[in-house]
């Protein structure tokens, strides 16, 4: 009888231009990840773009998740905004929303929600912005997972409340030692040699480790997705050998909902 | 045996606050009224206002409808766009999306779709931008029904493939003699004597006519669905006696999805 | 011969409205108030609200300053954002040209700059923050005065570099022991008796100081100019009561560009 | 004795990146042109854009002029929007005044306004736009010049009113035989080819005219600045090829400003 195979998911996030401001390399990076995760509006991502992302995402069998990040267009969603919860809620409630007429109008549904940019770190450590999140989700749509860090706030709530949680990592960032990433604004914090970010996914999924940047070894427990950025000057390149390299230690690659 | 009753519904535009910018009546028009038209954030309507309306409006056994415009939240949407179909039809499908995500989130359903400001104009005497906005409706949900004037551009187009068609009439609006509005910025163009809103509704209920502002008469047809402005002066005492009078004249008030 | 009558000025944020919405009570406010912080369309006043509210002022002898505040329609300001100094300072530069613009236009100049909400609150506190907002200034043009709070980083910093500081003090809002605004949140906030402003303007006028919501003395030296908030439902006739009794006490109430 | 030299200016959109958004190639062309049009972030352009490309400009001793544009980000200004006068004037005075601020505090002053994408076009054609924003610019500034193509409205009317107008012509984009240009929606609209660029340059410098896209020719008449696109994926080429052309035939290549 054959082992089963372990599985892992290849996670992008796309559909990041915004009208007539066009970045990213979604048509090239697509056939080598498994989930996108669609801007909606807010941080990025107009509602064209979000058509065409979807759409494309649907032919390339690529799993559509909604990235919802703050209004904050200048700043990209990277700049921390104090939200109260109603606000927060809501803001995620409109634009899950927004993208799931595109899936609808697409003849698909949305596989997950991950947080944006400023947002996604805050729920991986603020207790009520995580909740905040989490129930937008829940009363949404319950069958919707929650992408997030190992040990985060927004894994432990989205798990208590029943959603299923997709547990990611970054193989091309680099962690601290407490498992959060290296600030895009700190040297060596993006990594960008195919070799290291493939080897640093293979020991995430085998291990469930990664090596933060002061060499101390960070556990992350057994991870879903990997994360691989599309604004990486050669993040083609990266995914390609990545996807390249999982398929030849026999891992499954596939949209983590067809295995949570 | 009891002669059958008529049927109208009363719509008004509700949830056009902005944040901190406090506009309308909808606490207090709530009562009058049985289906709103909710804006949904791109010419007015921030997230949390349109949670909260929707919740209201739930609450008040009143219908829920999207009301999206141009995104020119600067002009109110009141300002036309020449807009190509991929970013009218996404910008349409983007914000009945959100909107359905509150109404999905409250425990209820969106009953309708009504273009709003200018694009309602242009909906009505340009037949693509009419058939752009019908197929964003269709391919979001095919129950939705479209309001619009009678004899509209929209109003053939939805019903050509297959929609429901929901036809308004404003009692307290002049009208050209073409079945046009006058122009917001015309003397004589807002209605605000409670008692001639009441008769031309009942003239617009009964005969299917209103006379324009010339004293011709202008023939509307059958109408589903008398809107009342929110931001007149006296909204609230119109809607409370335009309601009183239709329910005093046996005619049965309710939400148009109801009888459609 | 007479002894030196004593200034004071009298200012208040006008200008929030945004296209359609309409906020504030600009027009019957003005004749009561001497110093006017005109928003410049990041948290709240669009341009066509800043060409008549520049107009108006100076045709009501109001001196404009501009009101300068975070890239946030939605949330008016009031959420405080991490802004790095370059972006910080580029955005007060774009606001205050934007409205010098205007005064030109108008024949007149800008007296002062006040940041608004949550950047007002941060710049008295941080240091950093501080500077960058006081650079700016300095570069647009080292005659403007900046208004803040006493002891503020603000006013320390641009006393500093030789900028003209207007120390400000708040007649309608209840303060905390430490000299800082009691949150809008808390109940106690705002102070509407007019008989209690009027009363709190000449302590603050006269000693240098107000009691603080527990009871507490306040320090806060000398006051160039009081703040009248405009959203307070009665502030017209706050403001108008409270010009009345300082020019009954023989204070001059006029522009503090005049008298600093 | 030397003959006169002619003179002739090379003007360029620079700027137009948003935040996280980068487009255009704006360092790399600088070197080739002599006066850069600026977005002033209505339809692209945020501060911190407006500020480095300011600085970069000046160091470069590249005039500054302001590029307004319609306020729509979503559409980069591309699309035409029914604005009354007041509104148009106010959204003129607002941008130009905002980049005024940068150059001030770069220690530089504006050179021009040039409208920009849609307003460019309508500015062109209808009286009532063209004289808006040639007000709006005398207000602001009477020193301004005004860039626009020969024989528009937008040149008449500035002309009329005593401002200094630049003619501009557009070598990299194909003309119809009326003088305006070929939609950017139409095959062979955008010309890439950089000799065909500087034939049609050295044409209309020398003889104020330019084939149009069916062979007719259109009379320019007096040129005084060529406009090169930075979007043009060779745009670097061109302009750069284009500058030494132009100097190797004698010809001046220097800010408008410095011969108007």
């Amino acid at each position: 009888m054959e082992p089963l195979k372990r599985k892992i998911d290849i996670n992008c996030d796309l559909g990041e231009s915004y009208g007539h401001f066009k970045v990213g390399q979604d048509l090239k990076i697509m056939p080598y990840i498994t989930s996108a995760n669609v801007a909606c509006g807010f941080h990025a991502g107009d509602p064209v773009t979000m058509a065409r992302t979807v759409k494309l995402a649907k032919k390339s069998g690529v799993a559509v998740g909604a990235h919802p990040g703050y209004p904050d267009l200048m700043g990209f969603g990277r700049r921390e905004m104090k939200l109260d919860p109603e606000e927060l809620k809501s803001y995620i409630t409109y634009q899950v929303g927004a993208l799931q007429a595109f899936a609808k109008a697409s003849g698909t549904a949305l596989q997950h929600v991950k947080p944006h940019g400023a947002l996604y770190n805050v729920a991986a450590r603020d207790n009520n912005i995580a909740r905040t999140i989490v129930e937008a989700v829940l009363n949404i749509d319950s069958k919707l997972i929650v992408l997030g860090p190992p040990h985060s706030m927004i894994a432990k709530t989205a798990s208590c409340v029943g959603l299923r949680v997709a547990l990611e990592a970054f193989a091309d960032r680099a962690y601290n030692p407490d498992g959060t990433l290296v600030s895009r604004s700190q040297p060596g914090s993006v990594i960008e040699e195919p070799k290291l970010v493939v080897e640093r996914a293979g020991k995430m999924i085998e291990d469930g480790t990664v090596s933060a940047i002061n060499g101390e070894t960070v556990h992350l427990g057994q991870v879903h997705t990997i994360c691989v950025h599309g604004d990486t000057p050669n993040a083609v390149e990266i995914a390609q050998i990545l996807k390249a390299n999982l398929l030849a230690a026999k891992i499954d690659v596939k949209p983590v909902g067809s295995f949570l």
